[in-house]
């Protein structure tokens, strides 16, 4: 292979991907290899390493990869090591030396690294919904709530390189749910994943009222989004309550940076049809009038795995 | 005179302060007139300009200044208007061409503007606490509470030029205060120096606690500020309060941009006493454990009305 390519993984809660992108924004390869499975950072390195060289074989790249990025949870981008990622139980020690630990598996090859939502901000600033937009937030709805801040057309790192936290700033004041980072009534208690799932069981456990989703054990938000499908009251009345807490703090988030648009992103986003309406709404009660109807909000129009192979890689171009 | 000078114009809720700077920031020439007794643009235009042409007169500079940067409510930095500054009077109207109004009655010398907030921030970051800080956020405390976002070293404008209204992020989200800029809730309604009055006479009305405070007709933040130093208990619960609300919002600014201080500014912010022990609680027990302890909290220690002519004149010098 003559040209140039670069890796792009994602390390999300369950599952990483990775792929091998070339300089035109073409996947040639990917896996997927399960993040929950691995017991210690050495195993999944070990694990994330041989998925790796998979995909270089099967791209006929051996020699060619100019440097590997990686979106993780709470990567720091000035460091290359990751911090208390809290949805990940071998990352929970903290401090994990990752860009170093991967590059030496890989025979040298430099590692980049970030927090995920970051990368799919970059990803979708260059070949997404965000693209020529120089200010957009983009939020990430999954398994946390995640976001990457774009200001000036480049993604914001702070003092530090953790800045963008904003799944962790305040929406309940008092008796707010625990939220896994260790403080309470953080906005991602309630708008990821496990809390819009969490929502649902604690309304049905507070009331008679039927619901599709009282015959289930479990209940998961994709059982949530299937019920409002089917025209599900009480599930419907979930999206609405996620996606008015949502807006309200969108509101906040375009009072701090002013930005053209945010943008969604991630398995949650995929409500689309039931969260829309709400977050609009509220992200318009809440803000200041100079912005009231002014403020894009966007739904990724990206293959989820893809976007996030696409944004991690474009850190590695620029090693 | 041979050297260029710079004029800095800060237009606050009461008075507008002007001064003329040299290129070591030197003030060479002063002036204050009143903002709020001029009943429309154009009187408080002229009134400006007959300040700005008497500061130049003093300094001997005729001829020699090189532009004017005017740090003023809702000010857009991208076009030079003002539009919707609720705390001034004859700027409710909205969309004033400030920037080409003072410019034309100022014989052509070009003017750029930008929100009081920003010009704080730029003048912090060039003479004052937050020198050699790449990332900060500047907090005003006065008749409103405005911010100023530092990322990299450069004030955030954002998409349209008014990113940074802090003070309108929501600190109460049920039954708040009406705020002026319309909406309720806002930190601004509760952190800011009529803010603070207010909380004192709402909690006179409320109990009959005795203090200081119950003897006056009407009350300031400044005497809430007496009575507290005098061991008023009402008056300190009052700083406590006002202290723990502003360390809660500072706990959702640092998740945004991750900054290595908050700078604490204007009239409201010299009850430092009463304000820094509740403020750092708050910021630390509503922060991310990542952030705990790390993030500085700095009171300027500027001269109020330097700091802005200061910080207003930098922006000329880009002109």
């Amino acid at each position: 292979m003559e040209q140039q390519v670069v890796i792009g993984v994602d390390v999300g809660g369950q599952t990483a991907k990775c792929g091998i992108v070339d300089a035109r924004g073409d996947i040639l390869a990917q896996r997927v290899i399960s993040t929950e499975s691995a017991g210690t950072v050495d195993e999944f390195i070990t694990s994330l390493a041989g998925a790796l060289r998979a995909i270089i074989s099967a791209a006929g790249a051996e020699g060619a990869v100019r440097g590997i990025g990686v979106g993780i949870p709470n990567g720091n981008y000035y460091t290359g090591t990751v911090e208390s990622a809290v949805n990940i139980p071998w990352m929970r020690s903290g401090n994990i030396p990752f860009a170093r630990m991967l590059s030496e598996k890989m025979d040298g090859i430099p590692v980049a690294l970030t927090n995920d939502a970051n990368a799919a901000a970059m990803g979708e600033m260059t070949y997404g919904a965000a693209r020529g937009m120089k200010h957009f937030i983009m939020i990430t709805l999954g398994t946390g709530v995640g976001s990457g801040i774009v200001i000036d057309g480049k993604v914001v790192y702070g003092h530090d390189g953790f800045a963008g936290e904003l799944g962790h700033t305040c929406i309940i004041r008092h008796n707010g749910r625990h939220c896994n980072c260790g403080k309470d009534g953080c906005l991602e208690a309630y708008a990821s994943a496990p809390g819009v799932a969490r929502t649902a069981r604690e309304w049905l456990d507070g009331s008679d009222e039927p619901s599709l989703l009282r015959s289930l054990d479990s209940i998961t938000s994709k059982d949530v989004y299937e019920a409002a499908r089917e025209g599900d009251r009480l599930a419907r009345r979930v999206f609405d309550f996620t996606g008015s807490l949502l807006g309200e703090k969108f509101a906040d988030f375009i009072e701090f940076s002013a930005p053209e648009a945010i943008v969604l992103f991630g398995g949650l986003a995929r409500a689309r049809e039931f969260l829309e309406a709400p977050i609009r709404k509220a992200m318009d009660e809440h803000v200041i009038p100079l912005w009231r109807g002014k403020v894009k909000l966007v739904f990724s129009q990206l293959k989820e795995s893809d976007a996030a192979i696409l944004g991690a890689s474009a850190l590695a171009w620029e090693l």
